[in-house]
């Protein structure tokens, strides 16, 4: 098996051994250079392969893109909203929006046929998508399924760059559905730059470091295709939030999560019923402090409730003191989760008509 | 390795070993049921698999598909011609026909690039069919490259109901290129059964035996795909005619070979090279007459310059008996080869303004 498997579970931490191992660069040295965003200032992107190519070319106004990959796998919950942050992060510098539905890689490694993903992508992702601030107007969406025949011939061709050895050391075996998938993500992350998009630009793909593979390949392919010329695509890494019970946040264990979707009463309910890093009793606690790190509750704020730096510092110091208790910080981000879904809700009741007009008038 | 390799070098002979190891029937069983053809009456068409089931649709007058591909491997020649005869076969039945041709395999597999295939397909291979019979009005020509979405992606699909065991198994590797390029195959198998081409129906490929391993996989994948329903393939496999110097008749040999586009004065003089099974001295000849078995002039007349059993017949039992020399041998060949080309360059000249008219109208 390789170290990271795009289509197994997710190691959490030991994120620096890896980004040794793999050649990632770390986002903190170019962080005046990238956009002002609380995922960048936190740490939360960590990780990069060739992006002052991408924000060198976006400083001097050049055509930019952003490229990113919707695998239905469920509702849509605050582990989803950190690449749709990024999404608007990069749409506000004026990158193009490029959003593959993996339809194909759903059906080949995940048994779901193709009408499920259409529903699935369709409900739980791009209307929450829009909801958030995706402006469907500047973006090139489309389903893997119907991605087209030069898309699909492309990616055909990109087979002919890779050897058997190469693609099982990076996925751990050479299954046509692992390939017939990887094939076609190698089309979707250099489509932004095929001729009929405008041709070579820089683009940023802003992944999981579980996708890093996909990345690796599709850099190697993009340098050796003739047909038409590519620049290698750039990347992002993120961390993932934990499941709110600590572990991984699973689509598949719905108190592992908050869905934008929730209901709010059922939402605070996985917020008091989340994993804390207070201690035991409340003498311990005003003694020791809580163990920040071991905090779902404040990895939740840290990733999506709290803006404001200072007002995370705040809760941080008085939370990890002992000042502020375990129920006090629930509360907050109990508050907070409420008018976050009070506001996302309406506006992706909002969104619903819009994303379906387009749906029908690009008929797709 | 496996036995039969798709991407390799073809064994002549031994064929009833292989027929027996992989489950392929002998015509000779159904041969009443077969349409009068020289290829069916003298063994050259000698295998199949599952040919009754398409046979009785046919016979009921039901819609029945013939489909055959092209890999552009040089100019046109009579080892070539083999399937022309076969495909006009089945035209002649009313079988709905399928060409393929398989530039993205060729680019794969033979690193040649899109625009050489096109040229040889079209050149080397679509007007000499055309020359020899092939009624475009009744058939579904296309380029691999330029298949269409809804072809694509159900090959991509197809990789579903594989595994890499059985891929390697079948094709002794499992490397992105032939894994790409099989799948775009069980596609092109396919089509003629696909939803937009009048669905599920009975359907022939005619192919020499190193193509078998295609046709296994996707009779396989043709009985697992669940969106729309396909009836397996059925197949069947000629001999190969060898060079005319002995061994494989090679694109790449020209000496090998006879084209049906080569100057006739220079055609001759390769039938007057070409390996005989005559005897060293007229008196040992006359004595103990030709071996047949290793005369390829008299594999050329018999592959495709003699029509009738009769004439075939009074030759085989004269040279065989020492009666003809192979220089008479030659003469009657060299004869029939001129008639032949003389009338093939005829029609082929006619054929190129329809053909080139066809790929005008069809946007291909």
């Amino acid at each position: 098996m390789p170290e990271i498997d795009p289509w197994g579970d997710v190691e959490i931490g030991e994120y620096s051994e890896k980004m040794e191992n793999f050649g990632i660069e770390p986002v903190s040295e170019i962080e005046d250079m990238m956009p002002e965003n609380r995922l960048v200032r936190r740490g939360i992107v960590f990780g990069h392969r060739g992006m002052e190519e991408f924000l060198e070319a976006a400083e001097r106004g050049e055509d930019v893109a952003m490229m990113t990959g919707i695998m239905p796998s469920g509702v849509f919950h605050f582990g989803h909203k950190t690449v749709v942050d990024q999404i608007l992060m990069y749409q506000d510098m004026g990158a193009d929006i490029t959003v593959a539905a993996a339809d194909i890689e759903a059906y080949n490694t995940r048994d779901m046929d193709l009408e499920k993903s259409r529903r699935l992508v369709i409900e739980e992702y791009l209307k929450n998508y829009v909801a958030l601030g995706l402006d469907l107007d500047k973006t090139d969406f489309y389903f893997q399924s119907e991605a087209g025949n030069r898309h699909q011939r492309r990616s055909k061709q990109f087979a002919k760059h890779l050897t058997q050895n190469e693609v099982e050391a990076t996925y751990g075996s050479a299954s046509p559905g692992k390939i017939a998938s990887a094939l076609t993500q190698y089309a979707d992350i250099l489509r932004p730059q095929f001729p009929e998009n405008g041709g070579k630009k820089p683009t940023v793909v802003p992944v999981g470091i579980d996708q890093d593979p996909h990345i690796r390949l599709t850099r190697e392919v993009a340098s050796k295709y003739q047909e038409s010329e590519f620049l290698k695509p750039a990347s992002t890494y993120n961390k993932f939030m934990r499941g709110l019970q600590g572990g991984k946040m699973s689509s598949s264990d719905p108190k592992s999560y908050i869905a934008l979707t929730d209901d709010i009463e059922e939402a605070k309910q996985k917020i008091d019923q989340a994993k804390t890093g207070g201690q035991d009793s409340l003498e311990e606690h005003r003694q020791e402090g809580a163990d920040i790190s071991e905090d779902m509750v404040f990895e939740l704020l840290a990733f999506h409730l709290v803006e404001e730096d200072d007002e995370l510092e705040r809760i941080r110091s008085e939370y990890s003191s002992g000042e502020m208790l375990s129920g006090e910080l629930k509360q907050i981000a109990k508050q907070k989760v409420e008018e976050l879904l009070r506001d996302h809700q309406k506006k992706r009741q909002e969104a619903e008509p819009r994303v379906e007009a387009f749906l029908e008038n690009q008929g797709i």
